[in-house]
């Protein structure tokens, strides 16, 4: 769904994407030839190419909007709002677009698992995800010490967390509480990995007194703390 | 370096290895043909083939070696080192690998800048070190909640330290303290998403009692924890 793009140009780039989804799965992807596509679709092959660049684009429509609305949360993001935050923010936003596609999503996946072909053009895409986040995040914190090596990784935490609860959806045939699981594992994310957010926070001096057995899990350590902390 | 492959075999791979560097480097990627690579290491096209399946994994032929390295520190990790210690063991093996190809791995990293088909060939080797870290994470932790995402998320901060540490090397030309910077990388690694590591270990309930001001950045409040926890 590219906004602005007209009606009659998504329809057509809909068919194609729909026609090649259904050859693959039937006939498998090498078999299937850009001008069955074509015609499954009732366009002729010089259209799919004004459409996209390759055979294996055609099931990823619309990656390019999904990096473009992407840049766009970064680009509008407040100054003061946590920089892994607005990475989480950004991502869950293509977890969004991935469950508005419905079944395509879930045959898509299909065609990943079983294609090496299309399985490396979806590794591409999702690396695409982790630079545009690794070059938000450097821009806000890359002046701090080690604030590269961190940009990264917790661009990597955000978007593997994404990919993770995403495939485990998918994997399912598209069932399951998919929107909770990716918030529970965002703030698993944003609560190891924040700490350059919470080193940019305001500092006051109260004294704060934690008291944990030995034993107690350093999960259960860190999120009492974090209470105490009032993050 | 292919421990076990005969003295020829490897020289061979090694001459077109340096063969096709010095051609992309010089000519381009796009212009440099099989033939060409072959003729300068003195062997015939067919030669190249029965030791690269193409032209773009000439400049990795040491990859699948550094996997199977990867794979045997999995399989001959004690059960009691922490999972994510191991994996960062096995991924500082990988960088390792890459510092004694010397100029060969900065070379390489200029090719992947400027040619996409080896771009997209280098960041499909990244995604298999990912998956097979991820694998031996789930292996130990997948039974535990969350413990698969925990294992991927991990996995992907563990391979991306090791990136970021070693691209800023080779952008460098082969310069400076890398192994000092991912000895911090990974313990950074391991002081934030050690938990599961944590949470196996054996617990005993002594109290402990520790004092902070509220604006103490979290990175501080945690080593103090971990001080106190002795852990």
């Amino acid at each position: 769904m590219t906004s602005g793009v007209p009606d009659r140009r998504r329809r057509v780039r809909e068919a194609l994407t729909a026609a090649a989804i259904d050859l693959f799965l039937t006939k498998g992807y090498e078999e299937t030839t850009v001008d069955e596509i074509a015609a499954a679709a009732r366009v002729g092959r010089r259209t799919f190419f004004r459409y996209f660049p390759s055979k294996e684009d055609v099931i990823f429509p619309d990656h390019e909007a999904r990096l473009v609305r992407v840049a766009e949360v970064f680009a509008t993001a407040p100054q003061d709002e946590p920089p892994l935050a607005v990475a989480c923010r950004a991502v869950h936003g293509v977890l969004e677009a991935y469950l508005a596609e419905g079944v395509i999503a879930v045959q898509r996946y299909r065609l990943t698992r079983d294609f090496p072909q299309l399985r490396a053009r979806e590794i591409a895409s999702a690396h695409s995800y982790h630079i545009a986040v690794t070059r938000y995040l450097v821009d806000r914190v890359g002046d701090e010490p080690d604030g590269a090596l961190w940009a990264e990784v917790a661009a990597s935490a955000v978007v593997s967390a994404h990919n993770h609860v995403l495939r485990q959806y998918l994997k399912a045939g598209g069932k399951g509480d998919v929107l909770g699981k990716a918030d529970r594992a965002f703030r698993y994310i944003r609560e190891t990995l924040g700490l350059t957010a919470a080193r940019a926070d305001d500092a006051d001096d109260d004294v704060v007194v934690a008291v944990m057995r030995r034993g107690m899990p350093l999960a259960n350590v860190m999120s009492r703390i974090e209470d105490a902390l009032e993050r």
